[in-house]
């Protein structure tokens, strides 16, 4: 299939003589993005000129890692993990991850500071084979750097330091950095995490790909996707084309119309990563110089029955960007004791209803309300999402005015907990 | 241990003089919350006048299930599952759900209407022993109505009508609805959702404590330690006594200072499903009338490498609710290799450090932030934080002059629903 995933903007959302004020900076920020000039734009070209014989290695790294272990835990916090984490949870059905001899069971480490957390984790994997993947740029994240010394310690245990070593895989600087010294000194297997693509948009890059990967999730299908929506940009489809920059603007004009808060809302449960993703995406892109939408996430329709209250009646301070899977991978069908308007009818065709229902319920009373239909989960169509928004994000920063690809402000608490360590 | 959790305020948060502003209409507030006029504030004397027969039954069944299965289903929705939710996942440790001979393995459904959520689910289950549980107040929830009669067909596939009957239990209303016919009819064991406790404020009743008793988790410290907090309503000590409005109070100042976003944060990964009651308890109960604060939640310190950024430099429309667990359940100790820093000390010590670290980071740059130290992660905090919340609710829907204890917009998008299902 080739076609690319459907944008629905509610009916008189934002008037097109209002987003025709952004149109120029739009053209000088669309032109700026694809000069190829701008510091930390590496991933704009990615998925059209990616380099091949990576991606095979990475591909071929995958399949000694399924072979070699039951557990593959992938050790990184932020955009160290959550494009990963996105992805897996979006395609990788439960089964899978207890099915011996499929792909390992995947766990996450080092993504928060919890005792209780990964000791569980490490009371979980006994006895299983192991592999570790870590994940840090620098090497030095907190998060991180604890959870790794903690589960190598538990490898260097079980298989000695050669045999351990060789079940450590390193993402991280091609240089630089204490996880690149250790990673040259062990001898791990490793990946680079490039100079010019930030954190949360590394996903197509091995930081993501080789998680996946691992998971059995096809990543040509990945990047194919994300390849037709780089092309899609410059594609001679008005309509497509400017997908991008319509919904770049219409969030800002939503903004200053006061709607501060964007609800990134999904049906499907194994969404829910993927809106964290979008969360880190925009989050850290705009928040800065007092500026950016605040990103939230529901689901759907578990939130309709905690949220939805506030979404129809209360503070109308938000707009809603609704994650629609057309055609989700499995179904059941309503059985006749639930009753004549539901017996016979397609779980997911209810859902179907439950999606029109809510957007009619809120369109309504005014809600501002945007819709993109996925037409499958596939890692295709992941491909596209990702690239879509990352793009749609850039151009968001840049009409707000702010740099979308730095975050100067994550450094403040980490100093202020070292004073704290230190005593 | 016999105290109270403990609440912080941020230097200069609000100002007291803004706070006295309020305080004639909280003692209105108060006094009509305690008169037991109010419909739906059955709630406010449950802990101290609750029915202990009830309890009692409630605790024999649950040890029944926990004979009669290996697998416990527990279906409801919104108000009809969180709170249970909340409690077991704070408390249950992951290797409980899997020991044989322990707890059951408790699984949640028809809180959405994902085909392949359920179809999964029902992967998941077979071979194994298996109960229902099915709660309703009217029986007529769409989501819970479809995953009953698909999880019904499975039990009556697996063990005939008879023995099948036997392994489902239903809490619903006392008399009325096509549930409670069911009930009748089949012979299901039952329990009664109370007529004047609303969905989000019925964790204490049967609808929370069957499943949360079933998980092998005290109820009665659950209920002693919401008896603590609605003694200390009533307590001489002014400190403990004014908790309550003086959170109340302070989230209506802030919410008149632009602050229109309240982000619960928790640092142990448990707590997620708490904030997620506590977003249905504080949006559901405000948003109505064009008011209300947006509840959001964001887990540390995984959120501030994605969130982080914007908040301490973002739009600055939120504040900031820390749900701080000082003694965690379990710890480890970092080892050498994570560098002389970290070294040596605790995780969770750690942790608390990351909690310090981010109030003052956030403070300096003026984020109101209020602080809950809640001493350990068990059943008699979460009773005394249950009510704690519940209170405060309401005491602040009461303020911002709405209802807190009606829901009359969560019915729009269902109406549009069934005109969407009709055809």
């Amino acid at each position: 299939m080739n076609r690319f995933i459907d944008l629905d903007f509610t009916r008189s959302l934002v008037e097109e003589k209002e987003l025709s004020r952004y149109e120029n900076q739009l053209k000088i920020s669309n032109a700026d993005l694809w000069s190829g000039r701008e510091a930390f734009t590496g991933w704009v070209n990615l998925p059209l000129s990616y380099d091949k014989d990576e991606v095979q290695r990475i591909k071929e790294t995958a399949e000694k890692i399924r072979k070699q272990c039951q557990v593959f835990i992938v050790i990184g916090i932020g955009g160290s993990y959550l494009g990963a984490r996105a992805v897996i949870n979006a395609l990788k059905t439960e089964e899978d991850g207890y099915r011996v001899g499929g792909p390992p069971e995947i766990y996450f480490a080092g993504q928060n500071l919890s005792g209780t957390y990964h000791s569980e984790l490490i009371e979980k994997i006994k006895g299983k084979d192991l592999c570790l993947c870590v994940i840090s740029k620098s090497g030095t994240t907190t998060e991180s750097s604890i959870a790794f010394s903690i589960l190598k310690d538990e490898v260097y245990k079980k298989y000695g330091r050669d045999e351990g070593n060789r079940r450590i895989y390193a993402i991280t600087d091609a240089e630089k950095g204490i996880l690149r010294e250790e990673t040259t000194r062990e001898g791990y297997d490793s990946f680079v995490v490039p100079d010019d693509i930030g954190g949360r948009y590394s996903v197509l890059t091995a930081v993501g790909l080789l998680p996946i990967a691992v998971a059995g999730i096809d990543i040509d299908k990945l990047l194919e996707g994300a390849a037709l929506a780089a092309e899609t940009r410059l594609s001679s489809k008005r309509q497509e084309r400017f997908y991008f920059s319509t919904l770049a603007a219409t969030r800002l004009a939503l903004l200053e119309k006061g709607k501060a808060i964007e609800i990134f809302e999904y049906y499907e449960p194994k969404l829910q990563y993927f809106a964290e993703w979008l969360k880190q995406l925009f989050g850290e892109s705009e928040g800065k110089n007092g500026k950016g939408i605040f990103p939230a996430a529901l689901q759907f329709s578990t939130d309709l029955h905690s949220m939805g209250q506030f979404l129809q009646e209360g503070n109308q301070i938000f707009f809603e960007m609704v994650l629609n899977v057309v055609n989700p991978q499995k179904d059941l069908i309503v059985p006749e004791s639930a009753g004549s308007l539901l017996a016979g009818k397609s779980m997911n065709a209810v859902n179907q209803a439950a999606v029109k229902g809510v957007m009619a319920a809120h369109e309504a009373v005014g809600v501002p309300i945007i819709k993109l239909d996925i037409p499958e989960l596939t890692p295709y169509y992941l491909g596209q999402m990702i690239y879509f928004f990352e793009t749609v994000c850039a151009l968001s920063g840049y009409l707000m005015g702010v740099n979308p690809f730095d975050q100067p402000g994550v450094e403040n608490y980490k100093s202020e907990m070292r004073k704290v360590l230190k005593g």
